[in-house]
C-alpha cells in the first residue's frame, strides 16, 4: 500500500512512520518535510494531495491545543485548538477523499483526554472528543468502502517532558503507538477508536 | 434554588423549565425573551449575567449545528457548528463560572449523535462530542463545589420534524428530557452526561 503519514517528524508520526514503513510505501509530510502541508490551509492540503497523488491510507498525526488552568482558558483558546487539531484534521478527510483508493482509510490521532482529564486539560479534552465522535459518525458515510479511525494514545514513554502532567498514567511505547496505526491502516475496523493506556 | 435556563423557548428548554420550575425559582433567558442573551456573543453573556446576579444552577439548551451529507460538508460548516453549539455553551460556563455560588452547577446540552451516528450528522456528532469531553474535564477543575453535567438526548417525541432523520431511534418524552435535567441540578453527580435514548 501507498500510505500518506502527515505530522511524520512528531513522536507520534515518527512511530506511525517506522511502523508501517516496514510493511507499505510510505510518504512522509510535514510542515517542513520532503513532502510540506500546512493542515490550517486548505490549499496547502489539496497542493499536497496534488502532488502525491492517489494513496491507500492517510495517517494524521497532528494537532496543537493550548493547556492552561480552566479559569485562565478563554473562548479563543478553545477555538484555536479546535482549528489546529480538529478542524486540520477534518478537512484532510473531507479534502482528501478523492485521493484515497476505493477500500482504503484514514487514521486520526486524538488521546486519552478524551476520556479522562489532567489539570489544564480542558481545551485538549474538547478537541479530542470532537475528533472522535467525528470519527464515528464519518465512517458511515465515507464513500468507495474507505474507513476512519482513530488512534487515542495516553502520554508516550518518549514525551518525558510531558511526564509530570500525566501523573499515574500508561506512559506509551513508540512499538504500541505503531501497532495502532497498522491495526487502523491494514485492519477492517471502521469508525472506531483504538485507546492505548 | 435560583436556575437560570438559557434557549428556554425551545423543545428542550421548555422541558428543563417546566420540570425545574416545579422545584424552583426558574429564570428563563433566549435569543427573544425577558432575559436576552446571544451564547455567540460574549459581552451578551457577561451582560446577562451582571442582570440576572448570583444564580444556584446554569441550564443551557441552545445550539445550531449544519445538517448536510459529508459529501457537501465544509471545514466552515464544522466550524459555524463548533462556534453556536460548542463555543457558546463552553463561554456560558467560563463566563459565568464567577456567578455561580458555591457548590452550583452547569448543565449544557449534548445529543444522541456524540455516540451514533445518522445521515447527514457528522458537524453534530462532532459538536456533541467535543461538549461531552469538555464536561467530563470541566468537571475536574471547577473551582468551590461547582458542578457540571450534559443531558444527551435521542430525538424529542415533540419534535416530529425530526423523526424521518432518525430511524429507529427511542423518542424521548418531553418529562423524560425534564427529569434529566433535574437529576443533573439537584443531584450530586458532577462530570456526567446522560444519555436518553
Amino acid at each position: 500500500m501507498k500510505v500518506l503519514v502527515i505530522g511524520a517528524t512528531g513522536l507520534l508520526g515518527t512511530a506511525a512512520a517506522t511502523a508501517l514503513d516496514a510493511r507499505h510505501e510510505v510518504i512522509q509530510a510535514s510542515r517542513s518535510g520532503d513532502v510540506q502541508v500546512d493542515l490550517a490551509d486548505a490549499e496547502s492540503i489539496s497542493a499536497m494531495f496534488e502532488s502525491v497523488g492517489k494513496v491507500d491510507a492517510v495517517v494524521a498525526c497532528t494537532g496543537v491545543v493550548p493547556f492552561k488552568p480552566l479559569a485562565e482558558l478563554t473562548a479563543g483558546d478553545f477555538e484555536a485548538g479546535v482549528a489546529d487539531k480538529v478542524l486540520g484534521q477534518v478537512n484532510l478527510v473531507l479534502l482528501g477523499t478523492p485521493y484515497v483508493n476505493d477500500g482504503g482509510s484514514f487514521t486520526l490521532t486524538t488521546g486519552v483526554l478524551a476520556r479522562e482529564p489532567i489539570n489544564t486539560g480542558v481545551a485538549a479534552s474538547l478537541a479530542n472528543g470532537a475528533l472522535e465522535s467525528f470519527v464515528m459518525a464519518a465512517a458511515a458515510e465515507l464513500p468507495r468502502g474507505i474507513r476512519i479511525n482513530a488512534v487515542s494514545p495516553s502520554v508516550l514513554e518518549d514525551a518525558t517532558g510531558y511526564h509530570d502532567f500525566f501523573p499515574g498514567f500508561a506512559k506509551i511505547s513508540s512499538e504500541d503507538v505503531g501497532r495502532a496505526y497498522v491495526k487502523s491502516v491494514d485492519g477492517i475496523q471502521n469508525g472506531r477508536v483504538f485507546p492505548l493506556g
